[in-house]
């Protein structure tokens, strides 16, 4: 198996055809960018731990009978996956309020919320991004009333696997983000990223941010947050 | 029966007890506002025109089956409700893209959605009114899963009679904002207003603007639009 031509350029990672039709080569990048990209750095190291955290995340979950997109490890920054072709809706769970959904409900940061949240974000830069519903999805033709059922169901399953595995860790999983695909057979896989940058999470003792809400808000020590993660994990990182 | 004391004071309208336990005295305002309140002005005869057009369109609603708070006119500017208990929630229909929506999806206005949007928003002037989906109102507590489906189920009905009534007349439906109150028996009914401060409507020859999107947007001729709605409908305005 060979890497090929680039596909694709994130604002997190580079995805590659391979010498395999079905699966891509994803390479994960130091850059950092919040606010729809208008605040945009580097983060040393972060390539690495995504990667590696990623790896964790999609392991455990397949182990729970959660299938992915995630096959191996290929370098410490480098992992290959199967070819799939992303929805464009960003899938999000929360369980307690933070960030955008604080603001729309005008909830204190850090409030429990009585059951999780459940959000489809549209994936346009352009347009920022937008909070839209089920009926919104339709007229964009995205996904039907079936694949939504899929997204929020699985979504809820991640939610429930991460949670626990995390508390034992000493996390709480604030909220996160996924990202879907359709496999060539029509499949939806569970793929992208689970990490630090699509996740918040907060150190059950002490509430520090253990996620990218440290570089989003200037908070410090945003490396050293993503590495805690990793060790939280059991994971090692090489650099 | 007579009218008591003030209830509540609202953008466009006032809520007075009457001397009836179970209705509500409302009475239209001429004071226009948009932008959450940050554009305000009047529209001279706005209040007469909004009660008449108001009773008309709750009246044909009646008609055709879809209950709801109007009881009769009591005068130019006035009418009698059934007391209800508004439910925070915007229920929004649309079968064109306009406003907001064309601006949340990236559409140009004027494009015809293929099938009706329906969005829920919570009151809340604080917050601007903002876009919720099932799970955030289950979290806000102000509706049940239930509940929700009636005011879609009720939000769809109205959109069809009303769709083909105002086709009848020469005058395109873009989309309309409703609200609910429960009664005293915890009945979910349709309340509030129907009219070209609630509406958008376009005039099916000329695609000109019937509705508040003039005020709004300084297009003129605002109380002209609302007069000539009325009289689409077949009523008439004594001042």
């Amino acid at each position: 198996m060979e890497k090929r031509e680039q596909l694709y350029e994130g604002k997190a990672k580079r995805i590659y055809r391979t010498s395999l039709a079905d699966q891509y080569w994803v390479e994960y990048k130091d850059d950092a960018t919040a606010f729809n990209g208008e605040k945009k750095g580097t983060i040393t190291g972060k390539g690495e731990l995504n990667n590696r955290i990623t790896a964790i995340f999609f392991t455990l979950l397949k182990e729970r009978g959660i299938d992915n997109h995630f096959i191996r490890l290929l370098s410490p920054t480098e992992q290959l996956v199967r070819k799939v072709e992303i929805i464009p809706l960003e899938v999000v769970v929360r369980n307690i309020a933070a960030g955008s959904l604080a603001k729309r409900l005008g909830m204190a940061e850090g409030t429990a919320l009585p059951h999780p949240v459940v959000e489809f974000y549209y994936k346009d830069d352009a347009l920022g991004d937008p909070l839209v519903n089920h009926s919104h999805i339709k007229v964009l033709g995205v996904a039907s009333e079936d694949d939504l059922a899929v997204l929020e169901r699985i979504g809820l399953q991640v939610n429930e696997v991460l949670q626990e595995y995390l508390r034992e860790r000493g996390v709480i999983l604030v909220d996160f983000k996924l990202e879907f695909g359709r496999t060539p057979e029509g499949e939806i896989l569970l793929a992208d990223e689970i990490s630090p940058d699509t996740c918040r999470f907060w150190d059950a003792g002490t509430m520090e941010k253990l996620d990218k809400d440290r570089f989003r808000r200037d908070l410090g020590n945003v490396e050293e947050a993503y590495r805690e993660m990793l060790k939280r994990l059991g994971g090692e990182a090489h650099v």
